[in-house]
């Protein structure tokens, strides 16, 4: 028996592939975070569902490894991508029998929504400091500012984190001149929102930021048209 | 009359969004690299097709453009997603109304292969000097090299560049101690091949990559089990 790691993308059905429906479909347990399973529900009547909340990660992947072992095909379900601080890692380490179904990544749907700001090379961070230490996200901010790169902000704030994201801001004001700052909150998904601002303007972004956004600190190289903004890839036209 | 610009995924129409999939089939025209319409042609038997050669990038979307203004709904598509090295910077540039539709970028499609290299923090970074001045790509490769990220390198190799995959890699050597290297090729098309070494074997592994191969030069806490290599998420388990 197997245990399948399917990633949702941004939660609605129109965003999931094709293979990811067939297998949360086709297996006999579906597996994930309440919130995410809400989302699915109705798509997958006949399914038995286990949900558990929030930091109840490794409890949730053991459930559903026991329901492997028990003799059941299951389906752990993350979103955006399940390799991107999600739960493939932890179901590797966990069940010997594991497939990773991809899925549309925040990152990749966040910038869809503001225009193109990862059209060349980008960087991907977490402002959580639960488990990585503090020190490594300030080195990590560092050495993406100074490369110069689109680099996008995962978990940017959190009921009990509110500072991380104003000193990696002020990481990259240090390293760059002016650049743009794309934010979305709840992409492809009801009360959806995105807007851009430049650097320059005063810090009360930073006040509407939540749990629900993904925050963009874009290339100095961006530029605003047609109400988007892109890192134009370089051709002559 | 809209343009929209759909990321195809890795190129198998099991692994499209169903809602890229709605737009190939409602627009008028599909526009595209000939290698990538030949992948999707067989699902939409009804629509006219527009595909040019290699390196006809801006002819592609200028004839998109064109007959969006003619009056018809048009879509340009990039394998997967559609802002990561793709045509959604060209497309904004060049068309007042344009929509574009994530998909499921190679960096994910590809780690999903290999197991999790991408559970934490990782960094993009393309091996094509053609647009980017070379000394830049080396600056991003060090910063990203000493930033201790999983870094995902696309279009490593071509026809006419040779050395730049090589270069970079004694970057990461001098920059880090031991790591995973994986290798993906053809992901989830025919052909398909993946495999990890270590950077302490011989370099021969550099004469297999291809044009259709994506490298991972994995974080030093990446760990290999279960047949595949992921990194921890830091968990207590």
């Amino acid at each position: 028996m197997k245990l399948f790691v399917v990633g949702i993308g941004p939660g609605k059905i129109e965003y999931m592939s094709n293979y990811a429906i067939d297998v949360l479909k086709k297996v006999d347990y579906i597996v994930g975070y309440t919130k995410y399973i809400d989302r699915i529900k109705k798509y997958f009547n006949e399914k038995n569902f286990i949900h558990t909340g929030m930091r109840k990660e490794v409890e949730r992947v053991k459930h559903a490894v026991g329901k492997v072992n028990e003799g059941y095909n299951v389906a752990i379900v993350s979103s955006g991508d399940s390799g991107v601080y999600g739960m493939a890692s932890l179901a590797i380490s966990l069940c010997e029998n594991v497939e990773i179904v991809p899925g549309i990544t925040a990152a990749n749907s966040a910038a869809a929504l503001l225009g193109a700001p990862l059209t060349l090379d980008f960087a991907v961070i977490s402002m959580s400091d639960i488990l990585v230490e503090w020190e490594k996200i300030v080195m990590r901010a560092t050495y993406f500012a100074k490369s110069g790169v689109t680099t996008v902000i995962y978990n940017p704030i959190s009921k009990i984190r509110k500072h991380q994201l104003k000193k990696v801001f002020e990481i990259f004001k240090k390293e760059r001149n002016e650049f743009y700052i794309g934010i979305v909150k709840n992409a492809f998904l009801p009360n959806q929102r995105s807007y851009y601002i430049k650097s320059t303007s005063n810090i009360d972004w930073i006040n509407d930021i939540d749990m629900m956004s993904i925050v963009f600190f874009c290339d100095e190289n961006t530029i605003e048209k047609n109400n988007k903004i892109y890192v134009p890839r370089g051709y002559k036209q």
